[in-house]
């Protein structure tokens, strides 16, 4: 158990967008929502999985929806209060706590936003280790916890319950309620016990995120000048898949997704080469001279070349240039179960998955 | 305080159909779950607006989606009493009795089959004394209610409760997950109090339905056999449009909605005229030689030329020959605020409201 507060919300945030892989929203956006609560509020009590009493029930929180439009709309500062009532009216049960669903710039900060307004602890937790565009892809999917009662509110005041037949259908059935109020719900999702939060969450992700910010930081601000890519990858645990100049990006909002590809040209040691890399919000897929190297579930993630600063899908832009580094995913999604919800086939890639360590080592063979 | 068996369902089932106006469902599909139910639970009260007691909870109920889509899948037995109880659940109040939300072949049907199985009186009485495709365009809007909460299933389980902000956009979430499940959706909206339904229903048209049965099944069976027609639009307070033989359909389903346009060549005294009807769900405008002779919130249906029984649009096939009759609608729907909500420019007629009996009578002129 201990407090997070302005300087830790500032390293989360900064190590959420790198676990984001390109999507999971503005760090911007959802670090000023957390900041201003909990200067309202007062700090947010962190506890671990182990720390939540056996009885208590835990309300996970996120915004659903093409992070290019949370960038846009923001959120209300009660959205959340309005959801715990509502899934407590619904469940007749008492929230003891909540907690990310994922790890991005918007979905790590809300729940520290929503803990600190409604006085109650985070747990650290999640159920991606890292950001995944649907909301059935979450280990405790695996675990097979239902995503309902689920409860969800819009900006303008539409709100609702639903209780559906499989965690697919709240899948299509909230991203069709998203996509008609225009691209942004905020919901609270995966109600669960103490019991389904330990065996299946992808436990200690705040403070995984919290080191990786620090991390970053520390190279940001200069604090290590030597062999500065080496240093970064060791910290981050990643593989170094490409270093590059962006010279195109293609991008497409549609389903309440942003759908897109990001064509990059070597600099470096990788000059003569060339790489892209395709994404639905995260991207899904590295692939260097024809070769893949990384793919769905494992993290593929860009930061600039130079401060080391993660670059979320909707900051890529002509002429940037980046490093791209792959992370391997959670140990959950590389299961047999993990990987029927997150495989790359799911999203199109026609491939086996092979984890990134491996993919990656392969180059230039 | 009467009571409806299967001989009442009959007719109620003939005379809605006609109030369908060309949509409001199969009558053959919505007759059955009716006649079904109360062959397994018993006849249904009916009970007149001003017998419903003073603090009553009323809880409409319908089914949402293309009419076309209803012929295929049918409905479960038990969706409505699930709504009933989240409703109460939600609400935490006790269901006096159902209602009707509109006239139809299926939405006139389903609320007697709900008040069979739930033992509950159903009130004489709807939203709109006709069909109309979208929810918010019922009387109870310009009275000011709101259809929410609204609980919604589909016949695989999935389910929920919402509260909007406006009727409109319980129109557009509910319609969009009636999109998702496959295009058909069993709703329970509007509930209200007693004086609500008394001040702004259109109240009778259960009987109403009957007696237009009662009438068709008159002349259906032969006994009446001098001038028909004239009988036809006597009984039925309709005015004739046009007789002709359907030489096209144009049909799409786009949106949960059935979009088309049926093409009529003159028979009998409409010999060398030609006709078309316009309909989204329901009938919206009929045009003889260029003129238009009725519009939406007038009714506009269409009868077989010779039995004088219902032809809903899904129905409506090449050779079919058919008479046209215009139906004035509620006297609630002529008002500004009605007109409001279902004017012919709503729906994309590009013409003022003028009441059916008028613009029926320019016809040559």
């Amino acid at each position: 158990m201990r407090t997070i507060g302005v300087d830790e919300i500032n390293d989360i945030a900064l190590g959420a967008s790198l676990l984001g892989a390109g999507g999971g929203g503005d760090p911007y956006i959802g670090r000023l929502m957390a900041m201003q609560a909990v200067k309202e509020c007062g700090p947010v009590t962190l506890i671990e999985p182990d720390e939540v009493p056996d009885d208590a029930f835990i309300a996970p929180c996120a915004m659903m929806g093409a992070p290019t439009v949370m960038t846009e709309k923001g959120g209300g500062r009660d959205d959340f209060d309005r959801l715990f009532d509502l899934v407590e009216q619904y469940s007749g049960k008492k929230i003891y706590a909540t907690m990310p669903m994922e790890a991005g710039g918007v979905n790590s900060m809300l729940p520290i936003a929503a803990a600190a307004r409604r006085g109650i602890p985070l747990v650290d937790a999640d159920g991606m280790g890292r950001a995944f565009p649907e909301l059935q892809m979450v280990t405790f999917t695996i675990g097979g916890a239902s995503a309902t009662p689920l409860a969800y509110s819009d900006e303008k005041g539409n709100a609702g319950v639903m209780n559906n037949v499989s965690n697919k259908w709240t899948e299509d059935i909230a991203r069709s309620i998203t996509n008609i109020v225009g691209g942004q719900l905020m919901i609270c999702l995966y109600t669960m016990s103490a019991k389904m939060c330990r065996d299946w969450g992808v436990s200690g992700i705040v403070t995984k995120s919290e080191q990786l910010g620090k991390a970053i930081r520390s190279i940001k601000e200069g604090l290590i000048d030597t062999t500065t890519e080496q240093r970064f990858l060791e910290l981050t645990g990643g593989c170094r898949l490409f270093s590059g100049k962006v010279i195109d990006v293609l991008r497409e909002t549609r389903g309440a997704f942003n759908f897109g590809k990001v064509v990059l040209e070597g600099i470096g040691s990788d000059k003569q080469h060339e790489a892209y890399v395709e994404y639905q919000n995260e991207n899904l897929q590295c692939v260097v001279d024809g070769e893949t190297l990384a793919t769905a579930p494992d993290l593929i993630c860009l930061v600039d070349h130079d401060t080391y600063i993660p670059v979320p899908n909707e900051a890529v832009k002509y002429g940037k240039r980046v490093l791209v580094v792959g992370l391997p995913c959670a140990p959950q999604w590389r299961s047999e179960a993990g990987l029927e919800l997150v495989c790359p086939r799911y999203f199109g890639i026609d491939t086996e998955y092979i984890p990134v360590e491996e993919r990656s080592k392969r180059k230039g063979e």
